[in-house]
């Protein structure tokens, strides 16, 4: 992209369930935005903050299918991981998500891959926990920034 | 068991998010219950309602497996599947679960085996869903009455 103007990225707490959704546009299909969550080799190009290198541990995004990756940086690892649930090809991903700093916790997430035609794609993220004080940790915990800075990643990638 | 009497079965609606809540105890070990959970041999003789064959077409129960299994009776087939999330030996199993008849619906679940001692057991199963509408509608299709008639049939396969 030549332009630095980004898409905004929307997240919201739910008022009546403990969930976070999340939205954010996208100047590349469905498709190749799909891609770039499901391929690991892409997505260690742009998953999280950019003061974090990503290593994958198994990234078998497929139904029925399970992940691990760590964040990498500030002399500090940071372990992720979970099952996908549902994977189906530029439509939908539903997966289950622990940050293992907290090893209890879990999170139901789905993201849906809208095509608003011309090569544009809106992706609606939405993340689950049992309770309102888990999803008010998660939010109060930075993830905000991380999110934001790693969808603008993945705006450089899909542009190149 | 030669006594009639069971353990009640507790299912209740959480008041503040879209969860619902199954206590149970069992005369048998964590050990023992969670194997009848876990073997595919075992559960097809006891999750469901008396009327229902369950059939198995995978049951892979550890940390990053899939299962998918249906019940089959009344001239029909109800299909059901999902990713386990995490899986420790007799004491946790989190995992997500679709009835495929909504086939966009999952719930996260999550069974914690407590040990009561002298052979006991208490099982709790959570099972959270994004809105209180999809939980209700759960509650309201009859799942009620096979939970507790599945529990009898796991005493009885827990006694043999």
């Amino acid at each position: 992209m030549t332009s630095t103007a980004r898409h905004p990225t929307e997240i919201t707490a739910d008022p009546k369930v403990p969930l976070i959704k999340i939205t954010r546009e996208f100047d590349a299909s469905p498709a190749k935005v799909f891609k770039a969550h499901t391929d690991p080799d892409l997505i260690v190009q742009w998953l999280g903050p950019r003061r974090y290198a990503m290593r994958i541990d198994r990234y078998d995004c497929r139904t029925g299918g399970s992940y691990r990756y760590l964040h990498v940086g500030d002399g500090s690892e940071y372990g992720f991981h979970g099952s996908f649930h549902e994977v189906r090809p530029s439509e939908v991903i539903v997966q289950t998500f622990t940050y293992e700093g907290v090893p209890d916790g879990v999170a139901l997430e789905r993201a849906v891959f809208d095509d608003l035609g011309d090569g544009r794609t809106r992706l609606t993220v939405t993340s689950l926990v049992d309770s309102f004080e888990a999803r008010d940790a998660i939010l109060a915990s930075g993830m905000e920034s991380g999110v934001i800075e790693g969808y603008e990643r993945l705006d450089d990638l899909l542009a190149r």
